[in-house]
This record gives structure tokens, C-alpha cells and sequence, in this order.
């Protein structure tokens, strides 16, 4: 294959999709044809970045690449309706290329970022980490990533996976976290908008300062009367047991660091 | 006691002290004495303030108003150690007014923010809470804040726990998933910077969608194929019951809100 792909096939139409779709557009990227299991949402950005919608995987076009954006549990037997002559990258940070039907071109194009589709994003700051079954693909990702995005890494699946289990730390759960700080607001009737100056902050402080270093609380300091203060005022089990088990992580951990 | 007061004392040197202090200053009210455990840090304290460094809370102005930004567990002591005569106000979230030594004049000022000495921070954006003993008082601290910032809440003992209970969870809880975070890409050897953008998009994705609308990831997808693969990556058995418990939380809330 060449290695500058100039133009592409995407299959999916979610989040992750939506964002490169357009952006690959943008960048000047032909984004002839998009297979979806949604119609509405396909034809919806059909109609941002001008592509094809297509009815099957069967017809799109025979040795373009092909770029799938779907959740991991799908992209195997996506593979398996691929034509062999299309190379084929895919976006999910968990799944193994050893995991998939063999074929010459198999990649990972996998953005490290939380992508919602009315949300804008300023891609070229968003990490892209690239492997392959073979160099001249690898270079061939690594190229196309390279017009979206200033930081690329090249990232075996192991690493893929290890980045992927941190970012569900740093994302899905701490998404979490400020869902029940807002429950909590709630319940009190105190508008949740307060606790977002705190929220900005707390993000913002390990640009220049390392977690460890920006760690505070009576967790840390081990403040008894606050941690069984907060623990009576919890109602919700599972909460109480999230507070108890976060309460001994920091702590457990803070032991080892000492060591 | 007059509703404006142009004066104050200030007990504490830690990075609460530190920024209110400094920005006093700025705003044109004098901070004429500092009392700190810590000598090397009143001295510098009192440098960018030009305070006089105080040997002991006794020798404080006598009716001049007194905030305390301590640790919680010292809050007591201390207001059993300042001049009747005097004022006094806390910075605490979660230490009630009626838990300590009754005076005529005693309130809250409790900024919700994480504040580091060395970090820059704009206080015009912190959200403050204010109680008071007596009405007279509150509107003396109430104009006080609004020097500093925009919003200001009047909320008794209770909400304010409730608030400090919040935001353990959205600022020290968090930030402990980032160190979570860090150590993973510490084992794998990959720069803990390049998990910085997700971080930041996280916390301002909820700028403009709610936490619920924000939730992605395989616990609220019940994708059991990558839950258990993290779990098998997870070696740290703190870790693991972390990832179980935020898991079990963020499926168990999606329940909640589907009945």
C-alpha cells in the first residue's frame, strides 16, 4: 500500500467516529463511505463530512482503508466482513490485533481521549498511539495520525491495554466521582455549579504539580473524626463503601510511598 | 462590632493562609498580625504581607477580627486561646459552630477550593460559605467575601458538611484516581503527561453536559470481557478492590436511575 492514505472508509457512527469523520474532513482527508448500525446518526454525518452512507460492509470500496470506530466486542466480526484487499485500523484502546482474524494490514489507531459528540474537541492535542502487523502500515497510521494530533506514540497492545486501564481511572471513574459529588448536592439542595471552580482546580493543579503532591484530605492526614463524620452522613451503602474503599487506598498507599 | 472590617489577625500558615493573606493584602485589607505553628512560614507569610509575626495568640489586637485557617482538630483549642474581645471566624467545611466554645461573635468563612501555596489561583471564581452567631456578624462576613469573590452562600453547619463531603469526593477521591493513573504508567514506563488531556476534557466535559450524560466506559456498558481483563491487569490488590467498588457504584447508580 501507499503510505499516505488520502482517502478512507469509517465504520461507525458514535462519538469517536463523529469526531474524526469531521476532522479527518477538515484536514483535507476524503471520507468517501460510512457504514453505521444506526441510519439516523449515519446519515447525519454523511451529511457533515459530504461521504457515502453504506448499506454493507460488503460495498465499500475494495483496497481503501478502512477505519473502525465501534465498541470492542464488535470490531472481530467487523473484521471478518471487511474485504481482504482494505487494510483495516480500529480505535479501541483494550482490544489485542493478535485477538483478530489475521489479514496483511491490521492496525490500532487509538486516540487516548473522551470524545461526546456535541462537545467540541481540539484534536491535535489529543495522544494517538499507532501499531501494526507490518512497518509500511505502521508508517502509513503513524502519517495519517500525524495531521490530526502533534503526539504520537507507537504502542504495543499490552501498553495500549495498561493506557486504557489508566484512563478508566482518570476518566470513566473519576466521571463517576463527580456524579456523586452532584448527587450529594442534590439531596441538599445546593446548586452542583459550586463544586465546579473545585473540580477545574483539581484538574488543573497536576499540570504542575504531580497527584502525589496535590494529594490532601482527612484521608491523607487519617483526620478520624471527619472520616467517621463523613461516613454517618452517607445513607447510600455503596457509596459509604466507595468513600471507605478510597478513604484505604490513599491511605495504603501513602504507607507504601514511605516505605 | 462594625459591618466592614478593614483589619484583621490571621492564625495558620498553611496554604489556605497563604493565598486568603496574600489576597487580603491585594484587595486593601490589612493583615497586620500572623500566629502560626510553623516560624519559617509566618516569617515568609509575613513578608509578602507585611505582618507583624506574632509569638502567641494572647498578644493578638484585642477587638480586632480574628480568622482561623488551622487543621480542623485544632479549631477548639485555638478559640479558647483569642481575647474575648475579638471576632473570630474558620475556614473549616465540616467543623460545626455549635462544637465549639461559645462567643458572641463566631462564623464561618469556608472557601470550597484546594488551594496550594505555589499554585496560582483566581479566588474571584471561589464560591465561599458563610454562617454566623448572630446576624450583625454575618453581614460582616459576608462583605468581606464579596471583596474576594462573586459567589457567596449563606449555609448552616449542616449544608456546609454536606458540601465538604462533595467535594472529599470531586477533589481528594479524584485526585487519587490520577495518582492511581500515574503509578500504572510509572509500572509501564509511559509519561504520565500523555493521560494530561483526557484529565482535563474529563472535568470540563461537566462544564456544559451533567456527570450522568457524561459516563462512559465498560462498567456503565457491563462490558465483562474488559472489566475482567482489567481486573487480571490490576496486580495491587488495593487497586483491584478500587476498580470493583467504583465498578459495582457506577452500575448500581445507572440502576437507581433506570427505576
Amino acid at each position: 500500500m501507499k503510505n499516505e492514505i488520502q482517502q478512507i472508509s469509517i465504520i461507525g457512527s458514535g462519538n469517536v467516529a463523529w469526531h474524526l469523520a469531521k476532522n479527518f474532513v477538515e484536514l483535507g482527508v476524503n471520507v468517501s463511505h460510512i457504514y453505521g448500525r444506526t441510519p439516523k446518526h449515519v446519515e447525519e454525518l454523511c451529511t457533515e463530512t459530504g461521504s457515502i452512507n453504506t448499506r454493507s460492509i460488503s460495498e465499500l470500496p475494495k483496497n481503501q482503508f478502512v477505519l473502525i470506530c465501534t465498541p470492542d466486542d464488535s470490531i472481530a466480526s467487523i473484521c471478518d466482513l471487511i474485504d481482504d484487499s482494505c487494510p483495516v485500523a480500529y480505535t479501541s484502546g483494550s482490544i489485542e490485533i493478535s485477538s483478530l482474524p489475521q489479514r496483511t494490514n491490521l492496525g490500532v489507531f487509538y486516540p487516548l481521549q473522551t470524545f461526546s459528540k456535541h462537545i467540541e474537541l481540539d484534536l491535535s492535542t489529543v495522544p494517538f498511539f499507532i501499531e501494526s502487523t507490518n512497518e509500511e502500515f505502521t508508517q502509513a497510521l503513524f502519517i495519517l495520525a500525524s495531521k490530526i494530533t502533534d503526539t504520537i506514540t507507537l504502542a504495543n497492545s499490552q501498553e495500549r491495554s495498561e493506557l486504557h486501564l489508566a484512563a478508566v481511572f482518570v476518566n470513566n471513574f473519576t466521571n463517576h466521582l463527580y456524579q456523586v459529588g452532584a448527587q450529594i448536592c442534590e439531596e441538599q439542595e445546593v446548586p452542583f455549579e459550586l463544586l465546579r471552580p473545585l473540580i477545574a482546580e483539581t484538574a488543573a493543579k497536576i499540570e504542575s504539580i504531580t497527584p502525589k503532591e496535590a494529594q490532601t484530605g482527612p484521608a491523607l492526614r487519617n483526620d478520624k473524626t471527619t472520616l467517621q463524620k463523613h461516613l454517618d452522613q452517607l445513607r447510600d451503602p455503596v457509596f459509604k463503601n466507595l468513600y471507605l474503599t478510597l478513604t484505604e487506598s490513599i491511605q495504603k498507599n501513602d504507607e507504601y510511598s514511605k516505605l
